[in-house]
């Protein structure tokens, strides 16, 4: 690649996360949008493009005029929930590196909790074109479908929900130094974790499921030459994958095999490695899509953090910690935190390789996130 | 750009289109693929990419079993409808430019006809976080909205419907010698044309109208690294750009001036010739997007093929047709052929570059294609 068309983060931007925005989701995506080239110190009217999820309710011409951005040359979204907050930071990548763009915006914005919320059934999901085969059989909400497709992992690797526990209380005492958590100032004990009320039992409980709450987040990915003549450093993508086996989302994965789901994490693992160099064990600070806490072991354990089946063994020893061998979700993660769709979990690896993040890994140089596909950052 | 990582469309595929076609979207989404595989010579367990509209039906993970691809690498949506036409194309170049895929599939499937068609009122589309507020006043169909659009242009030009008929009656000519075509042997006369009903009075006719029918379309877009190895020549993709101005999609776009359409045409303009050192006035054949007639006017003139008002003249004067200046839509365009939302007249153009078209324009080594954002492909 020539490198000046290297992908960069030049800007980062969020609304505050809150229970009740007292707004549209189009004014959080533009607040988002605002901030993020504030921070990278560009105008609007040199931005030319804009990229979200396919979940995302703002409009791309509408965003537009909010934004004032005058052409708009690249346009795309990520489909697949949560896959969107490293997929849709690959496809502004991709334009800026083929040349189709020079400034992209990528935006999460949602009133998750005033608005629709997750953890609530959707009948138009269980019928028609986009109708799931599994909402109809009562898997109607994320917590439920991914639960019969995590039981099996647990079971094997005898995770018990004392050992997603112990990964909570871990994320939320981190939440509560981070003044932009909605848990901020509020650290939870094991105890409260195993006496809140199950959501799925014996698998999840309240405290295992990620937030639901309002806010924006956006991001603004340009190239090395442009990001250069701003005069302020900027975060290098140093490798962005999308990596889908193929017996994905059959009754929301319940039937792939450990070997299905290490292969595909093998290929993307492999993918990372040949774009930058990186393994993502090598990296500084992981920052691991937690929508439900077991996915912070399963990701430890894909992406060769730990050994299989020691995910449990290494958070209970506090390696997951700031001090610890791989600190993850020094945010708090999206349990935290917020839940942005993830997309806030990508501003905190850029805040943590700037030095500026309330929970700050001393000289974080790399950094990985994951949700679905994965992004390796490194400080230059 | 390194030249092997140049993009090119490599296959194209489709099914028959039809009515009815008596399967699901899904099922035509596969079809088309796999033929575009077959075309292209590679075997679906190198293809690594899938990309369409945001608006289609079928899920990504679910055509990559289908279709039996093992890693999915690249996915992305194009938002906006008809632009997913070239917005599609240009998200798989952009993988291919950046490193990110080897070999996409671009594909759009839908029974319009049999299954939702798109000239009947959707009352979803009205309220809620996706609703449209022209819906709410009257212009709840794709051709009242773009009648309402249009009547500027054609009261300033003196467009009447006389013109715009002779321009049908020309495509359904080229689609009654095209036996893809739904109108293939039935051409039209401008009698016809001028007795068909008023779908929205005085501006648009039922013949003005775009087809509904049922049908898959796909590309395979890859590099020329890979292209070369298969041993088939492919067809270079010279440019892709998208060029949204900022006034768009008030109320479909009634509020625009012309300055400001003029405006957005520059950028796009100016993006295709910088990439590409060609404009589209050059090229030797031109696929445009008419989901309803006037908009082969507005685009002739948009992309600098005739002056501004002239096109009416240009279309009387035969210079659209196959021997004139600027041969237009040889397929029947999607008045004539099919409506797969633009994506089959994007394989007419390589058809038309492989020398293999229904109606071949003779030695054509250049074309363009438009629909929202605009191609330029090139026989090398």
């Amino acid at each position: 690649m020539n490198p000046g068309r290297q992908p960069v983060i030049a800007g980062i931007g969020e609304t505050e996360y809150s229970r009740e925005s007292g707004r549209s989701e189009l004014q959080l995506a533009a607040e988002a949008c605002l901030a993020a080239l504030r921070d990278a110190g560009l105008p609007a009217a040199r931005a030319d493009g804009l990229v979200s999820y396919t979940m995302d309710s703002s409009n791309e011409l509408e965003l537009q005029r909010c934004l004032g951005i005058p052409v708009l040359r690249w346009t795309g979204r990520a489909p697949f929930g949560g896959v969107g907050c490293t997929a849709s930071i690959q496809i502004a990548a991709a334009a800026i590196a083929a040349g189709y763009a020079e400034a992209v915006l990528v935006w999460r914005a949602l009133n998750g909790r005033s608005g629709r919320r997750y953890g609530t059934p959707e009948a138009s999901k269980a019928v028609g074109s986009g109708g799931k085969l599994h909402y109809a059989m009562g898997f109607d909400t994320g917590a439920k479908s991914y639960a019969a497709e995590i039981q099996g992992y647990m079971r094997r690797h005898g995770v018990t929900s004392e050992d997603l526990g112990r990964y909570v209380v871990a994320a939320r005492t981190l939440a509560a130094s981070n003044p932009r958590a909605i848990y901020y100032d509020k650290p939870l004990t094991l105890g409260e974790h195993q006496s809140s009320r199950w959501i799925v039992e014996p698998w999840i409980r309240r405290h295992d499921c990620c937030l639901e709450n309002d806010g924006g987040a956006a991001l603004l990915v340009t190239s090395a030459e442009t990001a250069g003549a701003l005069g302020k450093p900027a975060i290098v993508l140093g490798a962005a994958a999308q990596a889908h086996g193929i017996g994905r989302r059959i009754a929301y994965d319940v039937y792939r095999t450990e070997a299905e789901i290490a292969d595909e994490q093998a290929a993307l693992v492999t993918e990372l490695v040949r774009q930058s160099g990186l393994h993502p064990r090598e990296v500084d600070v992981a920052l691991l899509y937690d929508a439900f806490s077991p996915s912070v072991f399963t990701a430890l354990e894909e992406f060769g953090i730990c050994d299989v089946g020691e995910a449990r063994h290494f958070i209970n020893a506090g390696e997951t910690a700031l001090g610890g061998k791989m600190p993850v979700n020094p945010n708090g993660g999206l349990i935290g935190e917020a839940y942005v769709h993830g997309l806030n979990n990508v501003i905190e690896a850029v805040r943590q390789l700037r030095g500026s993040a309330a929970n700050q890994v001393a000289g974080a140089q790399t950094a990985l996130v994951t949700g679905g596909g994965a992004l390796l950052l490194t400080r230059s």
